[in-house]
C-alpha cells in the first residue's frame, strides 16, 4: 500500500496555547515531515474552513496527508474520516470539512474509523484520535474502519462554489469561497453593498481602494490597497458575494 | 549513556521576534526533533508555569527532553539545571520551573551545569547557555556538571497541587494547577465568587453556562461553553480554586 | 559546488494565515532544515528589515540559506537575487533588505535570478519564485541568473549602521539599527526627548526605568525593566537613536 509522503495540518487551534505542539509531538512516531499549513482556519466554521481547505490541498504535493481539525461537535456523535483520494489523503471529524476537497481531488474510497485510542480525552480527539491514524496510515499500518459511500459524507451536496466572505487574514483581506481562475477579469463583484472592480494585484489601485482579484490559493479574495477589507466595507463571515455582468 | 530521542521546548517567548527562532537555530546541531510544545507558558511566572510544565510532560513520550525557559532572574545568579528523571530530561532555570515536574517523573539524578559558552548574553540564556546543553547531551557528551541533591532544587517543597488559575488560553479557558483524574465528578469548584459544577465536555452546559472539567493536559479547567471564563467570571493568574464538597 | 545546510526564513508574512505553510510546503523538497527565524519581520519596510535580518544572520551557522522576503514591490519590477556571501547565501527581493547582511558577510558573488516558475502569482512570489530557487540551491542546481555587480544592488550604500528605531517585539522594547558591540557603557541615547544611561541588564535597573543595553542580537535596543519603551518613551519605527557623549 501507498503510504503518505508528509502531513499537513489545518486547525482553528491558534498557535498560543500547548493544542499545536501536542498534535505534533503525538504525530513524531509518523518519521514524516509534518508542515504547520494554518492553525487559524475558520473557528467552529466546518463550511467555511472546507472551502479554504479544498483551496490550500491544491497546492501541497500529492501523496500529502491531510490532518484537518475544525470540530465543534468533539465528543458527540460526528464521525471520523479517513478518506484516500486521487491526489492523497484526508482525516478528520465529518462535519463538511473534508468534503470539498475530497470531491474536487476524486475520492477512491472513505472509511468511517472504527479504532478507538486506550485513552480519548471528551476535547482533543485531533491529539488523541486523529493523529495516531495518521501515524499508523504512515507506517503502513491503517485502522480499522468501515467503508463509506462518499454520498453519505456530510457536506457531499455543498455546492462547488461558496460565494461568501470564508476567511480575514491579519490584513484585512477578504477570502470568498469562489475559485478565481476561471472568472472573465471584466466581472465586477458585489459585497458588503458595494461594487468592485479586478485588479491583477495591489499596485494596480490607488491606495484606499477596494478591488476583488485572484489571491494566492487561487480564490477571488476582495482587498484594500494599504488598507483593510474587513473594516473598509464593514465586512463578516459569511456575507455573500456576487459575481456580477462582465 | 542513554540519549534523548526528541527536544520539546516549553517558554514565554511568544511566536513573535526572533527569540524561538534563535533557539531552534541553536539545537540544529542536536540531530533531533523539536516540538514547540508551548511558547505562551506563563510569563515571568515559574510557578504557575512548574505546574502547567509537569501536566504537559506527562503526555509526551519518555525519553524526551524539555528545554524549559520562563526566567525572570536570567542573568543573576540562579543555577542553571541539567536533571534526569525516570522519564527524561530537564534543562532549565533553578526556579522551581521544573521542580514540579522531575518530582512527578522520580529524579534520577541533579545537576547544576558548570560549563558556560565563549559568549554568554545578558538576557537570553536559553539560546546560549541551555540549548548547547542540550545539543551535548543528545551527542552523548553531557556537559560538566556539580551533582545537587533535588532537596535544594527551588520548588522541590512546592505543594503536590497548585489550587490556582495557572493559565488562560485564547478562547478564555482558565486551568489550574490540580490535577483532576482523581477528583470524584460530583465535587464543586469555588472560583472568582462562584460555585461551579462539573460537565464532561462542552456540549453538556448550556451555551453561556460555567462549568469545571478534566482538559485535555489532565488539568482541573473551568470554562464556560461559548464564552470566555475570564470575562465572565472576573478571573486573573492567581485566583484560588477551591474544591467543595462531593 | 558547496551547498545550504538550513534554510533561515525571514519574513513579515505573520504566523497567521497560511503563507508561512505554504512556504514549507514549498521548500520540502529542499531536504534541509528549515528554521522560522523571524515572521514578524517590520511589516513593508525593507530598510529596517535589513538591518536586523543582518543582525540576526551573523549569529546563525555558516552555509545558512536565508530565505528573506518583506516584498511591497512583489509583481512591479524590483529583481529577484540571489547572493553568496562569504558565510553562505541570501535569496529575496532586490530592495535593499539582503544587501547590509550581504555586505558584511562579504559578496562573493551576485545574481538576478532569471529563471521563472511555470505559474507565478502576482501576490506570493516567496512561494512561486524564491523558495523554488532554493530549493534548486540545496539539491546542487542553481536557477539561471545574469552576474551582478555588488554596486547595483539597492541599498549597496545604505549606512553601517542606521540610528533609528527599526522593530519592537511584543514586550515593546525598542531595537535600533545600531550594533553595540563596540559601544562605550558610558554613552547615552537620546530617543523620544530622553537622555538614557547604559545598563547591562533589565535587573540592574528599578521597575519603570528605561535604559539602553545590548540585546541579544547585539544590537543597541531602548528597554524599560518590567514595562514597554514603546509606550513609556511614545516610540514609533524610525524614531532617531542618537548616541550622547562619553
Amino acid at each position: 500500500m501507498e503510504r503518505p509522503d508528509c502531513i499537513a495540518l489545518f486547525t482553528d487551534f491558534g498557535w498560543n496555547g500547548p493544542y499545536v505542539g501536542q498534535l505534533h509531538a503525538a504525530l513524531l512516531g509518523a518519521g514524516r515531515p509534518v508542515i504547520d499549513l494554518q492553525h487559524d482556519a475558520p473557528a467552529f466554521a466546518p463550511r467555511a474552513a472546507a472551502y479554504l481547505l479544498a483551496a490550500l490541498a491544491d497546492e501541497l504535493p500529492p501523496a500529502t496527508l491531510f490532518l484537518a481539525v475544525v470540530d465543534p461537535g468533539v465528543g458527540g456523535a460526528r464521525r471520523p474520516l479517513l478518506l484516500r483520494t486521487g491526489r492523497g489523503w484526508l482525516v478528520g471529524p465529518d462535519n463538511g470539512l473534508l468534503a470539498v476537497a475530497a470531491r474536487r481531488q476524486g475520492i477512491v474510497a472513505a472509511w468511517e474509523v472504527a479504532w478507538r485510542p486506550p485513552r480519548l480525552s471528551a476535547s482533543f480527539h485531533g491529539r488523541d484520535l486523529f493523529a495516531p491514524v495518521c501515524v499508523a496510515l504512515c507506517r503502513g499500518e491503517p485502522p480499522p474502519g468501515v467503508a463509506l459511500a462518499p454520498v453519505t459524507l456530510t457536506g457531499w451536496d455543498w455546492p462547488e462554489e461558496l460565494a461568501e466572505v470564508i476567511y480575514f487574514d491579519d490584513y484585512g483581506n477578504a477570502y470568498s469561497g469562489v475559485r478565481a481562475s476561471g472568472l472573465a477579469r471584466t466581472m465586477r463583484v458585489r459585497v458588503g453593498g458595494r461594487l468592485l472592480e479586478y485588479a491583477r494585484t495591489f499596485a494596480e489601485v490607488a491606495p484606499g481602494v477596494a478591488f476583488w482579484y485572484e489571491n494566492s490559493c487561487g480564490l477571488l479574495e476582495v482587498a484594500v490597497n494599504q488598507g483593510s477589507a474587513r473594516r473598509q466595507l464593514d465586512l463578516r463571515a459569511g456575507v455573500p458575494v456576487e459575481l456580477v455582468g462582465g
